[in-house]
């Protein structure tokens, strides 16, 4: 009976996940367009510390999305396993890639398809491999997890280097290297989602009676929550006006992921459960994904010499090619 | 105990599948460097009937590598199950790629590479799921199997096809369409495999001491086998010589793979045997080997403009690109 709890437990937490990515996906499309559209009026860019955004309808739709779509990956964590809940982040760049397409006029390549149907092969290979057991049942036992000296060794590294980055590296380097802005976020979303974890546990235990308000575990988590939260979305929003959304979107998917998973295996050691099995396809989905995501976005705006193509491709419309210059011919 | 013997058993299998390829990947390129030389001589070509490849040495170290491999793949077919045995001539695919780019100065560019690891991955997925129990375990189980009346309409399927191929269609449309020879091919393919799987048996029984050679079965696979192979040596050499390998291997391997798990699901039913996650996964790990081939082909000898690129691909010397033109500049 606890199994078949754990099985519906497992699957709500998929749906929930998989919904939350179309939201996300949704949101970097509207956040984009509001953001190209106050570019135009001329207002003072996010990157250069202006906050002409808060008046754009288009940027708050998106960022309703994004907090859609941030509560059902919130409620999917307190369901499946975050090795699974994670990576399955990678619906949304395929979510904003197909949307990019029509809304952003972002034409979608061969290479883009084959990413996209690469992102879902990847995901469910990880889906199909994701452990289906809780690790933890009550915020008590989260407690007892957060004391481990691995963790607190690693939450101590994680804050250091993000104060580093944030104070000495991103005044310098911010704005040329599109990895600093994006290793903020990440770094500090191993914390986010350790924290989103537990309250999604201690929430489910409200629901069923037990006084967790009571607990300052809970509210500890929730203040840590909100100073990760506003750190990242201010972080991404500076990443997101300065450098293309093809580029921040996979960086941000790989190292986000690869920041929780380091994170969710010390912290609760689901690894050690998973047969051998389990830990070769989990690395060879989250490699496959990887892959579908430099495709998408790496060449996204190639051009070809369309004679260097197979005869098979030349007759696809949609293929970027270089046209024949009429002035030569 | 018996758990115990079919898991060496799948091992044995698998490594006999992997160094298999090694072999078979060989043999492509030294085949296709003898082809070569012997064109440069203006000999008649095999694709038009000529037989000059006969006294060219490299032709016979292809032919003896490839036998060597097929021999391995042979014996790999005793051991595990051919759902698993065929999707991983995929390898053979990537060790002809790498060896390409080396001795015949096909380079290899970035989305070569990138194929290459799909290969890798979607293989590793698909070896994890592959079923590890064998189906039939004598020749007169086998001898069941054939005479299902699946099986039965299967193979007059297979027959009538093929001949309709060889007579009607490839005299026709052979030199120009690549897809005839390699039709040919993959669809006897599918009864070569099944004898083998037979044979195999058969040697295995042999070896522990029961009467095989006595059966009429036995003499017949073989038969059956020759009769296969040599169609399938013969077209595969017209298809090499007509088209280009990187077109002949990526399209042989998807065909050839289909055919033969189509008649496996027929023959054995392995498929019914499988659970969910089982068979989602090998058709994950199938359909990303796929792509993989896809990718180390169709973009092959893709040139680019350079400034199409993100400036972290542009410094990646390997890349294929339209150099600037000197009189231009």
């Amino acid at each position: 009976l606890q199994m078949e709890g754990n099985r519906i437990d497992f699957y709500i937490g998929l749906s929930l996940a998989v919904s939350s990515s179309v939201f996300i996906g949704s949101s970097f499309i509207l956040k984009k367009k509001g953001l190209l559209r106050l570019a135009r009026k001329g207002s003072t860019r996010a990157g250069q510390g202006g906050y002409a955004y808060l008046k754009e309808w288009l940027w708050w739709a998106g960022l309703i999305s994004m907090g859609a779509g941030e509560a059902a990956n919130f409620a999917a964590y307190a369901f499946a396993p975050a090795t699974l809940v994670t990576p399955l982040g990678a619906l949304s760049v395929l979510v904003s890639a197909v949307l990019s397409s029509y809304f952003l006029n972002e034409r979608l390549n061969v290479h883009g398809k084959i990413g996209c149907l690469l992102c879902i092969l990847g995901s469910t290979v990880m889906v199909i491999h994701a452990p289906q057991e809780e690790e933890v049942a009550s915020l008590s036992a989260m407690a007892e997890k957060l004391k481990d000296p691995g963790f607190l060794v690693f939450a101590v590294c994680v804050v250091g280097s993000s104060l580093v980055l944030i104070f000495a590296v991103a005044p310098r380097f911010g704005q040329k290297n599109v990895l600093v802005y994006i290793l903020i976020c990440s770094v500090i979303g191993s914390l986010s989602v350790s924290c989103v974890k537990g309250l999604g546990i201690g929430i489910k235990e409200l629901v069923s009676g037990t006084a967790v308000l009571k607990d300052p575990l809970f509210w500890a988590l929730l203040i840590c929550l909100a100073i990760c939260v506003t750190i990242q979305i201010s972080y991404l929003n500076k990443a997101l006006d300065i450098f293309n959304t093809s580029i921040v979107t996979p960086i941000y998917y790989v190292f986000f992921t690869t920041s929780v998973m380091a994170c969710s295996a010390i912290l609760f050691k689901e690894w050690l459960k998973m047969n051998v099995d389990g830990v070769v396809g989990t690395i060879s989905g989250f490699l496959t994904i990887i892959l579908g995501i430099f495709l998408l976005h790496a060449f996204k705006d190639i051009t070809y010499s369309l004679d260097s193509l197979p005869l098979y491709l030349r007759k696809n419309e949609n293929i970027g090619h270089i046209e024949p210059q009429p002035e030569l011919l």
